[in-house]
Order: structure tokens, then sequence, then C-alpha cells
């Protein structure tokens, strides 16, 4: 099986998932829940929820329970999309081919939308189908939190919009995305790892495969954004450029940062040199993530 | 010992325990941490760790933990406080006697300031120290998630911007405000009979007192807002009044409204029968909660 066979099985049964685990539109909140809906089940490529599923299965845990732990991961991740699209942050119009929330809706209720995913995604992460023992999905809480908290997602967020252009060096924009994008996708893994009940150094493993995915994944959004077509993507593409705005491609080159995606590409697959057939799929991850046009 | 020496005691060693657990401003994300700061460290009545610390050490548990999750609870309520004053929402450019989050920083920092401080509650809520048994503390994540989700807090708010006048009746609002305001209140008193090990008996009656007192203590900032006097509640007095927003006053009248706040204070202290004197404080709590005059 493919990364491609195993993702689009995989976002099918997420997408029943989320359906049957997010309330329903409603009484008087009703315009929130179909905000937070609108903005969850209108796809993406679930790869935060795919990793954790994943993982965990590559290491012997083939548990539904993942699989609302993955549900809750993707409430986390598009909450904060929902909100970087903000007027008063990025100021996006379009996302996944669609309007934004704020489009879509109106301010506030993109604001209220926000922090429904992100309160629903703790409160999806606590539930007994996660796992059976409370010790696991309290550390799932509190690694989830970290990973999005103001030391992580959310300090990487106002690293970006704050940070000058002056000031972006290879190294600022590395910490900068460690922090954005990558804390989650860590957090997908070692979640995956915890599930399944991994030793320290499996989990470990884990979280360096995570690293090196995780950057590798950057560099090939801004090697998108500097040429890639804007249709395909379901986004305003060269934005980062229009912007001015520094990005591993206006700062190594459109080929050294190439070369940089696919060594971390490689990195990510020696990191799996311990397993064998189970570990295909996150090799062709790798792959893929390298590969793909949108 | 009376309310007011209590809250006063414990308004203090919260503000330690804040200090300590919320991260230091340094590094690119400064600005949002301090914005967190500002706002959590600004004061207010902190009625809600109140009522959780106090709950717990009436039934015999006066454990530092309680502290730990009062301090997870105020920065969840403070944070509604930041999104709710936002231009988008209730637009207010004044809170606790200071300029709201968005005045003194921005837009954009209030918002990741909110999400910030959303995130840290549950990163809090999580910690050992909160209490030894995980199955506690993940039973204390699901609820304050649930009572601040969509169908709880964050559905109050949305019905609150949403509901027009001419639908607002008495029991419009009263289950307006139950999400609104009461669903925090209830969970402090619930937290803090879960991390006694009170039985369900015990529960329900602390929910019960929580509900009064909650739907009490609406009523009576509806009064403050009708004759309060800004300078001393440091915020907006009259403010629903000049929206031509209805409230418990403007539906029961200023008389009626006042002997329904009464009736249920004396409903709460009811609820109360089966202990002694060491319910003393959260009796006095009833009393201090509709004679305040901010």
């Amino acid at each position: 099986m493919t990364f491609l066979t195993a993702q689009t099985s995989l976002a099918k049964r997420l997408h029943a998932r989320l359906d049957a685990l997010m309330p329903e539109p409603a009484g008087a909140q009703a315009s929130v829940i179909e905000a937070m809906r609108y903005a969850v089940m209108g796809g993406g490529k679930r790869v935060r929820p795919f990793l954790l599923v994943e993982t965990a299965r590559m290491l012997g845990h083939a548990d539904e329970g993942a699989l609302t732990a993955g549900a809750a991961l993707e409430c986390l991740h598009t909450y904060s999309l929902v909100h970087d699209d903000l007027p008063c942050m990025d100021d996006d119009d379009m996302r996944r081919g669609r309007a934004t929330v704020h489009k879509a809706f109106d301010e506030m209720t993109a604001v209220l939308a926000g922090d429904g995913l992100l309160t629903l995604a703790f409160e999806l992460m606590a539930r007994d189908e996660v796992h059976p023992d409370p010790a696991v999905r309290i550390a799932l809480v509190s690694d989830l939190a970290k990973a999005s908290g103001s030391l992580g997602m959310i300090g990487g967020q106002v690293m970006d919009m704050t940070v000058s252009e002056t000031d972006r060096s290879e190294k600022t924009i590395t910490d900068l995305q460690a922090m954005k994008t990558g804390a989650l996708i860590e957090f997908a893994c070692v979640a995956g790892a915890r599930l399944a009940g991994a030793d320290a150094n499996t989990t470990d493993i884990m979280r360096a495969y995570a690293q090196d995915l995780g950057l590798a994944f950057q560099i090939k959004d801004d090697i998108l954004d500097a040429e890639g077509d804007a249709e395909i993507m379901g986004k305003a593409a060269r934005k980062d450029n229009a912007l001015g705005k520094a990005t591993f491609v206006s700062i190594l080159g459109l080929e050294a940062a190439r070369e940089k995606a696919n060594k971390l590409g490689e990195h990510a697959k020696a990191r799996l040199a311990q397993f064998g057939h189970e570990a295909e799929i996150l090799r062709d991850t790798v792959d893929f993530i390298l590969s793909r046009d949108k």
C-alpha cells in the first residue's frame, strides 16, 4: 500500500468520524457550529491525523481510538487556519479552494468558530474512546497544549507576524517554522507512539522523523508558493513573494531549497531504518510530501 | 472568616501562582505572552477560581493542586473576556479599569493572546500537581472543554450576539446566561467537588448551588449595569441599556429583578443546608455577590 491509498482511506474515515463527533447545528448557536463544520469538513490533506494514525498502526496499535485522537488534532489544526486567515492576521480570502470562514460567514463567527474548534480538540482528546488509560489521555492533552501554545504553534505565528524582514535568516525561519508548523507534526507522530505504548527510544525516533519531515514539508510549501499554480493549490500562490516575505526559497534560492528538502527527506526515511516493511507507508509519505503539487 | 477575607487571600495566592505558571515574555513571541499576562494579572474578582478552591476546601480537600486548577480556570475565563472585547464582538475599550487587550496592544495580539490563554488553561489543568489521579485530571479537562465550548460558554456568546431583541424573553436570557456565564461557574463548583473526591449526591448539591448563584450573579450584573457607576465598575455602565439590549432589568423591572436575585440567593444558601460551619464562606459568598457595587 502506498501513501496515496492509505491517505485516501484515512481521509474518508476521518471525515465520517468528524461528522459523528462534531455537534449538530441547532438552536441559537447553530451559526458557529455550521462555521466549525464548514472549516473542518472542507477537506485538506489531513497530514497531521494521517501521521498520528499511521504511526500508531505501524507500532502495532491499529485502534479506532487513534482516529478520534486524529480528529481532535485536525480540529486544532483547523482552528489555527481559521484564526490565521482573519483580517487582523494574514487576511486571506481563500483556503482549500473555498472562501475562508470570515468571508463565508463573518469575522465574529470566525473568531468564535476557531475558539470552538480549539476547545473541541481538547474535549475529543479527553474522551475515553481515545485510550483506556487516563494517564495516556492526559499526556496527550498536555503534549497537544504545549505543541499548540504560546511557546509552540501560537509563538510561531507571532514570530511570523512580527519578525522584520531584515532579521529573517535561514536560522530564524527554521526556528519559526519548527514552532508554527513543526510542533503539531511532531505532536502527531509522538502521539501515535504514545497511543501504541512505545518505549522512549522508539518515541524519540518518531520525533526525529517528524522534525525532518516537518521542515521538508515547509520548504516544499515555500517552493510551491514560489512556482505553484494558484488554481491547483486552491489558495493564493506567490503570496509570500508578493509580500516580499523571506522564505527558504528567497534565502537559499530554488535549487538549494530543493536540495535541502530532498536531503531532509532522506534523513527522515533513514530514521525509520530499524523498521521493515511496516514502515513502508511512512517512508512513502516523505516522497509524497516532496513531490506534491499542492 | 467572611467571604471578603477569604477572597482577598485567594486572590493574592492566585496572583502568585499565575505569575509562577505563566511563561515569561522572551524571544520573538514576547508580545503575545506580555498580552496574556496583562489580561490575566490585571485583577478581577476571581470569582471562578475562588468557588473552585473554596468548594474543594469545604469538602476537605485543602490542597495546593486546587489553586493550579483555579489558575487554569481563570486563564480560560480571561481568554473569553479578551475575545468578547474584540471590535468584531462587543467592541469594548475598557475592562477591569484598564484598556482592553486589543487597545493596549493590537487586534492580532488580542486574538493570539486569547488563543494562548485558552490553550494554557488546558495545559495547566493537565498538570500532575492538580491531582495525583490522572482520571480526575482528565475528567476536569473534559468538563472544562464542555462548559466552555460551542454548547456552553461559546454558544452563549453566539446567542448573545445573534438573538434579536424581539426574541429576548425572560426564558431566552435565562438560557443564554446559563451558557454564557453559568457554565463556568457551575464548572468551578463541580471541579472543586471532583478534586475533593465528593460523591455524586454532594456533587449535585454543589452544581445546584452554582446554578442558583450563577443566575443571581448575572441578574445582579444587569442591575449594576442599569444603575451602576462606571467609575466604580471600571467598565462602561448602562451599556446594555444604551444598546437597547434586553436584560433581566428591562424585562422584569428593577424591583422584580432584585427580588428574583434575592430569592435565587436564598435558594443557593438553602442548597448548603446539610453542611455546618464549614459552608459559612460559601453562604457569605452569596450575600457578597448580591450586595456588591461592581
